[in-house]
Order: structure tokens, then C-alpha cells, then sequence
């Protein structure tokens, strides 16, 4: 059982046929309000909600930032990463996005979201290796998890084989290293992107097995860009690309 | 008086002439560790650090992310907007990240991160409308505000007027909107970046002083990108531009 709060993410989820809410509560005072900023087709949905006066949801739930909405809700959140293909099938310039490590939530969340708006076909952690599917994880994205499919490889280097079997070109993203930069990358083809953990970067067996490695270069002092900041950087580059 | 904590962070600050480290507290279990880590010019002074033993270290700084070294400094990291002009000087294709409104902290700090990063001239918030640069913002900044300045505007469109007179040309960030993609700006000059708060974006009239605004098309349902993800994707199209 997930929960997650707030306007965005329950709403996401109240769209979705995968994911089922269990219950769902709702801060009375905040529950016209609430119902003005949903979509008018989870109306119905939001009136079999559990509704609490505010002191009771407060009691219940007190972060701040619940905005007077909270789901409790099942559902597959982890995919078999080789379900990918078929999900996928014939979609032209179809892209993936595989992370080998990174295992701050706070991060994790964002790439799920910032992937979910660039139009990303799935984010793919390593079983072993990655922050966990947790509620914090799923809040932090904002309800994208519900349209973006998350797959979980138990071994990304067999994985990355893979998708080259399947006419993927691998571009492993490292700071700090010399190789052309991220926008000389041709991204109008199957592209998976690979990612390291915030501390060591890219596993040695996972850079190996990419097809090409580019960089970000920095024109700053601390030289770090934080791995959910590099994600945008490099899927709206694709994104510029593949509209032109 | 700030606190942050952590390896970079405190590399950063060790190395600053403007911030004044009042105190460094080490965990005496990782003082080698951290020696070996850091800035070797720096060495001298972490030896005159205040060497607690792991209990004792622990129990004054519980988080589990401290890395065993805090810093507690001062310094001026709230500058005069009106002064950002005579420290930019001459510089060529010099650029200002203008935010109006921006009031969760993670997302100020891993903006003024990010900011750093790509090489631009300086942050600047509005007096009343931003969250304030707190030791928390500094903190997930990583150590960026030693080397970015952090300027602050008394009003937001009084000084973008100031920017224009100044050779700035005014580039407004919004979600959704009807208006060119952002990679068709043209950042070859002097540009000063505007993006709103997360809820509501540019405010009306910081908006109309914009010289042109941009959009960020998406691609996915939400519709929602960060604007801590906003922020990289435009300011390294501007390198992108820059370095052709």
C-alpha cells in the first residue's frame, strides 16, 4: 500500500486505471476548494471520500503540504524491465531512461517526473543498486508515475545488451570526463540514457556496455550538476532535436 | 550566523575570502577520510577543527547526511541587486537568473546549484515574494553560493527595467503558454532569465516587462516540469548557443 498527498499526484491517480485507491481522505474545510481544482470527472470519486473535519485530518495527517488531500492506494508500481519491448513495439524514436544508482528519493522523484513531461516511454532502475519505489519517491513526482512506467532490471548490463538487440543506441551521460558534449549526441533514433549515482557516476560494467559516452561540460567552480538537473539538460536537448 | 554541512560544502567555504568560518566541528572517526577527500591547501585549516569523537559528534549533529564535518560561518550572502551591474563590468554575454517567487527551499537551492554550474553571473529574488536564503537553501546549493552571487531586488520589475537600460535582454519562462520553444531564443548577449513561482508562475506585471516569453512545450500528461528542472534546460540551450 502507497500514500501519497496532495492536488497533483491524487488527481493523477483517480485518472488511472492501474493503480486503485483504497481510500481516500479529505480535509472538509478544504473539500469545495479541493473539488474546484480536480478534474470534474473525479467529482464523483472525490464525494465517496472519507471526509474529515479539519482537526481529525490534521490529527491524521500533519505535514503541511497534504493540501487537505491524501490517497491510500495499490498498485504495480515496479515493472519487469523486459516488458519493455513489447510496451514500446513499433513507437518511432522511442525513449528509456536507465538509472544505475541513483539513490537519493528526492532525486529519484524528480528524474520520474522531469521524464514523464519529456515525453520519456520508461525510467528503468537496477534492482539491487537503486533508491526503492517508496511513497516519498512517488510524492516527489507528482502523481508522473502514474503515466510513466517504471521497470526494474536485475541486471542493467544485460538489460543495456539488450536494448541494443532491439536497435537502442546507449548514451551514457558522466560528468567530468572528456568527450563530446551532450548536444553533438544524435537522439533521433531509439535512445536509452543511462545515468550514474550521485557519488561514483556510472558502474564500470554499465559504461562499458553503452554505445557512446557524453558529457555536460560546466563553466562553474563546484563542477557538479545534480543528477536531476542533468536529466532535463539532456532529454530536452532530445526533445529539440527530434522537433526540428 | 549559517550552518551547512558536508564535504563540498565545506570545501567551498574553506576556500571563500568572503564567508568567515566560525567554527568546524569533525567527527574524529572520519578525520582522515575527510582530509583525503578535501582540497589539500585546505588541510591546515581543518586541522584546527573542533575534533568531537563519533558520540559526541552524533549526538550535537544527528542528521545522517553530515558526512562528520559542519561548518558554522558568517558572511554576506544577501547582496544589493543594484550592485550586480559593477561586478558584471564588461563581461560579454553576461547572464542573470531572475526569480519571482520561487518559495520552496530545495528548489531555491538546487536552482542557485545549477546556476553555478552553468556559469552564470548571479541569482537575484525579490525582497518579499522568495523563500529567504536560509542555511537549508545553502545547503542543498551544495557550496554554490560561495562562488554565485545571491542578489536581492527591493522590486522585481523596477530592476528588470534597470536591465533593460543595461543591454539585458529579458527572457520570461512560462508553462504553457502559446509562444516560441525556448531554443529558439537567441542567448547570444547579455540575458537575464525570468522564472515564477511554482504555483502561478510570472507575476503580471514582472511579465509585461519581460522582453519576449518562452515555453518549454511538453510532451507527457502532467504537464508540470519543476521549475528546479526548468532551469537547466534553459540555461544550458544558452551554452549550447554560446559555445557554437
Amino acid at each position: 500500500m502507497y500514500q501519497i498527498y496532495g492536488i497533483n499526484g491524487c488527481d493523477a491517480l483517480l485518472s488511472s486505471d492501474i493503480f486503485k485507491i483504497k481510500k481516500l481522505f479529505v480535509d472538509d474545510s478544504r473539500f469545495l476548494k479541493l473539488k474546484a481544482k480536480m478534474n470534474k470527472s473525479h467529482h464523483k470519486k472525490i464525494d465517496t471520500a472519507i471526509v474529515l473535519d479539519r482537526k481529525s485530518f490534521l490529527n491524521k495527517f500533519p505535514s503541511k503540504h497534504t493540501q487537505g488531500i491524501v490517497a491510500h492506494f495499490e498498485g504495480n508500481v515496479e515493472l519487469d524491465a523486459n516488458d519493455a519491448f513489447e510496451k514500446i513495439g513499433q513507437r518511432k524514436r522511442a525513449c528509456l531512461v536507465l538509472l544505475d544508482g541513483v539513490t537519493d528519493p528526492q532525486n529519484f522523484g524528480q528524474i520520474i517526473r522531469t521524464c514523464e513531461c519529456a515525453g520519456v516511454d520508461g525510467v528503468v532502475i537496477s534492482k539491487h543498486k537503486s533508491a526503492g519505489v517508496t511513497s516519498a519517491v512517488l510524492q516527489v513526482s507528482q502523481g508522473a508515475f502514474v503515466s510513466l512506467p517504471i521497470y526494474i532490471a536485475g541486471n542493467l548490463s544485460q538489460f543495456i545488451r539488450k536494448l541494443k538487440k532491439n536497435n537502442f543506441w546507449v548514451v551514457g551521460i558522466e560528468n567530468s570526463i572528456n568527450a563530446s558534449p551532450w548536444y553533438e549526441v544524435d537522439f533521433n533514433c531509439n535512445t536509452a540514457i543511462v545515468l550514474g549515482s550521485e557519488g561514483t557516476g556510472i558502474s564500470r560494467l554499465v559504461g562499458e556496455n553503452c554505445d557512446i559516452t557524453t558529457t555536460i561540460p560546466m563553466k562553474g567552480s563546484i563542477n557538479s550538476l545534480n543528477v536531476s538537473a542533468t536529466v532535463p539538460v539532456v532529454l530536452f536537448e532530445r526533445l529539440r532535436q527530434i522537433s526540428h
